[in-house]
């Protein structure tokens, strides 16, 4: 089917009615109870055949949709398989059209029984003209709207996700606040027997509230029209694609999953081609990257310097931003000179990667070398790294001499650098992105900070990373977009 | 060189000289108070020609290496580099020939002066048959003889280290204990200017308190000894190499950081063909590789079960294992119907992977899925993947039910299926090895519990891994290293 705006009512709902609901307490899909924790500002009806006249989490239980005194904006079901074909007839009798189906046990059984039902409720879907998410699947979550099958909800934002898996959905949700990723939509559609990636995506193309699109997915239906459409999409809104079952064993896996066929690998490689989405192979690299795009400014060259150290981690740094597709060129001979100039020789590097460990506490010696780094003309953003090691010896001096403890000189010794990073980044004078690596050896002696230290540097606007493979490969395919994205526009 | 045994004393001195002692606070490198608290309980001389008679952390200072009144069996120096030569003549007439020189400002400055002096300290240790560990490096780190440059020690173990860069040393001793990893030997090496990795090869091949050997270098002053040398000690020791300076930029920056010549590309990748060396590309992965090596017994077949779930982790789980060389094949139909029978089918998948996510709390539904799982002929080892939404859900019942916090919960929930798979692994009729993925979405509920839960795995032998991708990634390289091994003892 094509997009039908008549669906789009299910996004911001005045009434949801629950199929399924009860008063024991379940594993899970308890979707009353979601609705009310997530502060839902409509009314809420709770269905099920055995509690009618009696009260379910406080609210007033119906015995089916058509007893329901109002127009149900949403549908969510959750009831056994076989119960499904006659809730539908109930919904087109009861004129609610938009529907979620939680139950599972259709195509994805891979079992005649499963695939027949399938069928029957595309039929029927067809005949009322009935808007189905799933089934199979986890529905909407939107923030904005205050509506979800999960328990948490964050402050809305630009990012939509749309996933076949509700695992994967869920996990996004969780995650996502801990990359200053916050969410407009949210939909996991499960089998996708009626309304499909191609329909949500469609619809997200010109979602005012959406600025980034993520898209989890294992099979589509008609590759060419999802290869027209992201191509077209990509030149307004960036389009992260985590395809699952790429792979034969992750195919195979995919087809008990749901009941996707995936398709051959060459087929994704050329569609990644064609369109310029964005490819990532998994939930860190999907969230890494989308923090990328919700915090850079478009970025088209692909030199970076490297300033941290010491000079193992630089060896690695350069090895890993090379293999990510950076490149990390010699300073000028200028930049050299001036680096020279400030950083003792002994023990530092300072070609780029700059290796200034053991001088770089001196905040003004770090904040020249950043300084001229961003300065230099062959240099496109700045990769800092902030090395533990150094932390850790500066905060034992601090501490034997301000009497504190050992964790609040680690704090302190921390803080100090990063401020000086939020300030180098607010005055960026030459104009270059910068981004920060902490890596967990540091966070680790930073326990009760880890959390606070990045959401601080998030509100400034600069993207952290844990580790250097995530910031360059991230980087880089920022880069490998926005350099597709200005030949795309130029179409 | 080739191996001097000469310098065998320098792993267990019974005399430590630190040259360059002093008592004011220092940002790096105070060696008589990382041998005080590390428990060294040999004799250590606090060298300083300006603290002649004065003490240093309690013990008496000399003014240089003659007026030491006994053998010193290590000299661990630290002064400025033009000070080196004068002082490396000292130990000539001292007669103390097992050196480690912490000091930077040779070769890899890059600049005439460093060279020279480079090749002076060679010159000298020639003719004085000094054995020189650096310089530009953090020296020897022997556990069970409580020597060290760094502040911490751990309890002996079997893993050794040599590494070109200080800094990946030390990290490395840190990250260990959180791998189950404990170390027989730690060397950073440096410059490389007289003893080179090859020659500490050749001594740790023969050390029998040593069974895996981790190498991280940027250079190599003699490939062919190195081949030759690798692939004999494969054959009884797994060597693990993280070759930094890698890729065309982690060159550059390897020329700056030790004066290593990185050599080609093409070079290395003959090098790990030919030897059967396992290559690891980051830290992570090098402990992850060598943590496998310490608990699994040898295995040379692919073909993974995957137990876990739900569905879309499933399939991202398959696609990880095939990228990384294994095989998640189907289950014999033996295998399905046995799990058939007693997991229902809808929500879940058993073809493998299997994805039983919301079943899978029923303890005893566990057992039988891992035993069938197990037990199937086409299986080699089974991968656990611990889905943290199930634990998250069966915590809140149990915390309504019991009325206990949320987190006595979920530790409660957590160690309920981990006991179970530590019991799994104890009786593991089918002798099929067992290794766990605990992902971070559930650690992040368990803060207090994070290590806890993965050191009570290590203890009871079972790898544990933070994702899919490390677990695959690691177990990928340990079965090509045991297949190769195989075929090399057959040689």
């Amino acid at each position: 089917m094509a997009w039908n705006p008549e669906f789009e009512i299910a996004f911001n709902p005045k009434t949801v009615a629950v199929v399924g609901a009860t008063r024991k307490p379940l594993l899970f899909g308890d979707f009353v109870a979601s609705l009310q924790n997530a502060g839902f500002p409509g009314r809420i009806y709770p269905i099920n055949i055995n509690a009618a006249g009696e009260e379910i989490h406080g609210l007033k239980a119906y015995p089916n949709l058509v007893s329901v005194p109002e127009p149900i904006d949403l549908v969510t079901a959750s009831i056994p398989a076989q119960a499904i074909i006659p809730m539908l007839e109930d919904c087109i009798a009861a004129n609610a059209k938009n529907i979620q189906i939680y139950t599972a046990g259709f195509r994805e059984s891979g079992d005649e029984k499963g695939i027949a039902l399938e069928e029957k409720l595309q039929e029927v879907a067809k005949r009322g003209g009935l808007r189905i998410v799933g089934p199979n699947c986890m529905g909407l979550h939107v923030p904005a709207s205050r509506i979800t099958t999960w328990t948490m909800l964050d402050e809305p934002g630009p990012v939509a996700f749309i996933a076949q898996s509700g695992g994967h959905a869920g996990v996004f949700i969780i995650d996502a606040p801990d990359y200053g990723i916050h969410l407009s939509k949210v939909i996991s559609y499960g089998n996708a027997a009626v309304i499909d990636s191609i329909d949500f995506l469609e619809y997200l193309a010109t979602d005012p509230e959406t600025q980034i699109i993520c898209i989890y997915l294992e099979g589509v239906r008609d590759g060419g029209r999802l290869t027209t459409l992201v191509r077209e999409i990509n030149k307004t809104k960036p389009v992260i694609i985590w395809k699952g079952g790429a792979t034969e064993s992750g195919a195979r896996a995919a087809a008990s999953h749901t009941g996707a066929l995936g398709g051959e690998r060459e087929v994704w490689d050329a569609f990644f081609k064609q369109t310029g989405a964005v490819r990532v192979d998994g939930r860190e690299e999907l969230l890494n990257a989308t923090m990328t795009f919700r915090y850079l400014c478009p970025l088209v060259s692909n030199r970076v310097a490297l300033v941290g150290g010491g000079g193992g981690n630089s060896v690695a740094a350069a090895d890993v931003c090379d293999r990510a597709g950076l490149n990390v060129p010699p300073f000028s001979e200028k930049t050299r000179r001036e680096l020279g100039s400030f950083i003792p020789r002994q023990g530092t590097i300072i070609r780029n990667p700059i290796d200034i460990a053991f001088v770089m506490l001196d905040v003004n010696v770090l904040v020249r070398a950043m300084e001229a780094s961003a300065a230099d003309p062959s240099i496109d953003a700045v990769i800092f790294i902030l090395p533990p090691g150094v932390i850790l010896l500066a905060a034992g001096i601090l501490q034997s001499k301000e009497k504190c403890t050992f964790e609040e000189a680690m704090e302190k010794q921390t803080r100090l650098v990063l401020d000086t990073m939020i300030k180098f980044d607010r005055e960026n004078i030459h104009r270059k992105p910068l981004v920060i690596v902490l890596q967990p050896g540091l966070l680790r002696f930073l326990p009760g900070q880890r959390e606070r230290l990045r959401q601080e540097l998030l509100k400034a606007g600069i993207p952290v990373y844990l580790s250097i493979e995530r910031a360059s490969r991230a980087l880089g395919k920022f880069i490998r977009y926005h350099q597709f994205h200005r030949i795309l526009r130029a179409d």
